[in-house]
């Protein structure tokens, strides 16, 4: 295998932990498929003790993504905790490579304030978890170590920690910088103290948080110093301000292969725009313009100077090409589509895959948008694919609806629901027509559901520019008040040239995203069966 | 002096390059005041020989905020070329400190095919244009010298370029890693040369790029290597992926000073927070939820492991507080406000600073909003007072709107404009409320302007939670097609909760900058005469 660093791939796990990023069991299936087609190695779908639904998660993430040869071996986050040993195995077994993924914190700061334990009793636990985690994979999978807070562990107990954890059978030790506090000189030489000690009976591994912006430089002066695997997420997602980012570690290695040992990884690197941005979309967490590799300007020249250098060699301003990392060339319009067979090649030009069945209503779709706007632009394409990327269960559909608003007065907006073969109807006044159809829909789901979601977050943009542009509306919600059970957001979407059509189409989603984990926690039965 | 690291802050320069962020004149001095109270040693105006509107920006940058005994060194950049040096040292005169910032590209790949030069030429022209430099700022002042892609440079010329600026008069000079190409151990060795070679005769100075995710390492380790200035940007923005993030680099010397020679910098870090929404809503890019130091979630804690010890012990995931980076540990409502000094209070603790005149206006319009939202937020005082720090130019007003929309059906929407003493009537159908009332506004300044703006960007996001919560549309327009004198882009905002009102105000904005601009560029004579 060479110097094939291997990328373990934690948006599903650490990323889904981003305040407000929470992910359906379909989305989290939806994202590990796109994580296969960019040939990560490792996919840590989640951290099954946590809920009997992120245990179903896992479960359908090994089946249905991990289940063949050849895939991406899926992990499982366990405490060291016998319990959740037991259920993060038994989450992993429809995966045809698994990956138990075993946690303790090993700094005495958290050893004592957040443990309240000693350090003989955290070696004892790593020794029987790590064992347990060993006997219930069995010799031809892996057992990964995490000595949690390493980075701000006394080196020479981190040390012990993970002569026990191999001892005991683990195969990856993994060192995480998890308040992201360490910078590379410190980090590569803690790295290579533990490659030196284990690093022929076992991978080593990083996991570096961004908290000082330091994660990508913390993650590639682990490889310097030996570490062979790394643990990313797409768009540097994650707990505060995230962890190390897939697109940047990859494509530094890429782009500068002599600084690293020539190491690189088996990435689909083309596929890294289209991952970015589904899981921008399905967790609702934007892109910053300036983000390295996957923002919108990363590959955009302003300035006179640059232009002009830029044109007369790509080189002088380009380490590396848009195409390298499937970002389209071309930005030209489509004008009024030119037939079915210019749409179909337009789409493979995009590298977007798209099923047959799709095909025939995203071609409708454009045709339609046609009739309503001038060009019919790359970006309008990706976001009417982006929209069928988003399972949404139908429950709740709207009917009609209607508003009028003038200055200085309330709004007023009606609107028509269907649910379980029964139609309702609401009314309501608000400030602005948004805020006036959102409440209609709202008394209307105060009959269906006996309470009203909260609305938590609610953002519109245009694709493209333009007047005749169309609005992605995103909105997050939250169960009504009081029902613990469902703490959680769902973020739902809509577009259309008319932006009181995508709110309420983005609210609608997420009405029946929540409606239908209500079922599913209501009767955990079906839960439980719905994986196997 | 000690150990101090001089922080050169470029966001009015290279992160104004930034796709989209053009800053007016009036915006670019209002993030100057910022940046002065955040108190950056240098301020990097603007690169006055780009066109005359720059040239007043940065004069008036130098009269407003440099003037001062005390306030930061104010910069501007100059290619090497006599005329640019002549117009940045004019510009520059109403400052109490200038740093005349010249530049030519050294690597091969810049000089052959964007210069179209020879390495004698690029000698010669440095040697000419520093001393030229140095002639005209005096003794007293600084003069920098910038390698523009240097660490693409063959070192040997590298550092024969640099001896050349030193022995010509320079005091400052700048390592660029232009293309964000470099890493940590690479960019640190090549620092360590420089600083060996004229350390002791010049303050040696980073300026890194973020292409791969790398620019805030990369600063860092240059700071190890010896380098006494750094070259950052408020929030990372900048050309493509943007600069070193100024945020990162202060709070990673503040949180971790032994592993940078105990380096110390003179930034107010308190004033980083408001220093950053500043910048992010006058240039309308948004900062990602999981932008180190100033994203959303940067000090937020999300899952259940985390909050556990959170909750034990901050120590146990936050290595420093929200505190030290100016955000209010309290997200408390303030519901029906409690009195004006309630109000002033809380502005107080919230650390926000309004000249008295603006803050009865401010009480006025918190009271209003009390009487359409339930609570009161932290978030909607911040987001009321930045309204107020938006330089907008009254020339265009809205009088009064309506508008309708029902499933299906074209909106419709009618407007009246107040300009010159005269109303304007006029009404357009569309898609959607928004498109129908801003294509009624096109209509009325067709009869104004004798063209329409073009609508380049339009978001609108919701300020904290609830149906109820105000609505901040951003809008990005272009002068009318064809007119090639203001290519740029004018940001707007509007806050309501109304989201029709919040879109037309933001609207209304963004055009009264363009028309204001348009006027300015009319009449240059106008222009120089205004920064005297």
């Amino acid at each position: 295998m060479g110097n094939v660093i291997w990328v373990f791939d934690t948006t599903l796990r650490d990323g889904e932990q981003t305040p407000g990023a929470s992910l359906t069991v379909d989305e989290k299936v939806s994202v590990a498929k796109q994580l296969a087609r960019l040939r990560v190695d490792v996919i840590e779908a989640g951290f099954p003790a946590a809920s009997p639904g992120e245990a179903d998660a896992v479960k359908r993430v090994a089946s249905e993504v991990g289940g063949t040869k050849g895939a991406p071996a899926i992990a499982a986050l366990a405490r060291c905790v016998p319990a959740d040993v037991t259920v993060a195995a038994a989450a992993l077994e429809p995966a045809a490579r698994r990956q138990i993924h075993v946690f303790i914190a090993t700094s005495d700061i958290h050893i004592t304030h957040k443990l309240r334990s000693t350090r003989p009793e955290v070696l004892d636990r790593i020794r029987s978890c790590v064992a347990q985690a060993r006997r219930l994979v069995g010799p031809d999978h892996e057992v990964e170590f995490s000595a949690e807070d390493a980075s701000r562990t006394e080196v020479a107990f981190l040390l012990e920690a993970f002569e026990v954890a191999v001892s005991a059978g683990a195969s990856v030790i993994n060192v995480p910088d998890t308040v992201g506090y360490t910078e590379p000189k410190e980090f590569g030489g803690l790295v290579r103290q533990v490659v030196t000690l284990v690093g022929r009976r076992a991978i080593v591994s990083t996991h570096c948080h961004n908290d000082l912006g330091l994660a990508t430089a913390n993650t590639l002066a682990g490889i310097q110093a030996g570490a062979r695997q790394v643990e990313v997420t797409i768009n540097g997602l994650g707990e505060r301000a995230g962890n190390a980012s897939l697109e940047e570690v990859v494509m530094a290695l890429r782009t500068r292969p002599g600084e690293f040992r020539g190491a690189t990884t088996n990435v689909a690197t083309e596929q890294i725009t289209a991952t970015s941005r589904l899981a921008s979309f399905l967790t609702g967490i934007p892109v910053q313009p300036n983000k390295s590799i996957v923002g919108a300007n990363a590959f955009a020249h302003e300035s006179g100077i640059h232009q002009d250098g830029f044109l007369k060699n790509p080189l002088t301003y380009e380490i590396m090409t848009p195409e390298s990392v499937g970002l389209s060339g071309s930005t030209l319009t489509l004008g009024k589509l030119s037939g079915r067979a210019g749409f179909d090649e337009r789409l493979r030009q995009l590298g977007i895959h798209v099923e047959p069945d799709e095909l025939d209503r995203l071609y409708g779709e454009a045709i339609s948008l046609a009739d309503r706007k001038k060009q019919v632009t790359d970006a309008d394409l990706l976001a009417l694919v982006e929209q069928h990327a988003d399972p949404v269960p139908v429950l709740v559909e709207l009917e009609h609806w209607a508003t009028a608003s003038r200055q200085g007065e309330s709004s007023s907006g009606n609107v028509s629901i269907f649910y379980g073969g029964q139609t309702f109807r609401a009314f309501s006044g608000g400030n602005g027509p948004v805020d006036a159809l959102l409440s209609a829909v709202d008394n209307a789901l105060e009959q269906i559901l006996g309470g009203r979601p909260r609305l938590v977050d609610y953002s519109l943009r245009s694709i493209g520019a333009g007047e005749d542009a169309q609005g992605e509306a995103t909105v997050k919600i939250a169960a009504p008040a009081g029902d613990t059970d469902v703490p959680r957001t769902f973020t739902g979407h809509g577009l259309s040239t008319n932006v009181v059509e995508a709110s309420l189409r983005a609210y609608l989603a997420a009405v029946n995203k929540l409606i239908a984990e209500h079922a599913v926690v209501a009767n955990p039965a079906t839960t439980a069966g719905s994986g196997a």
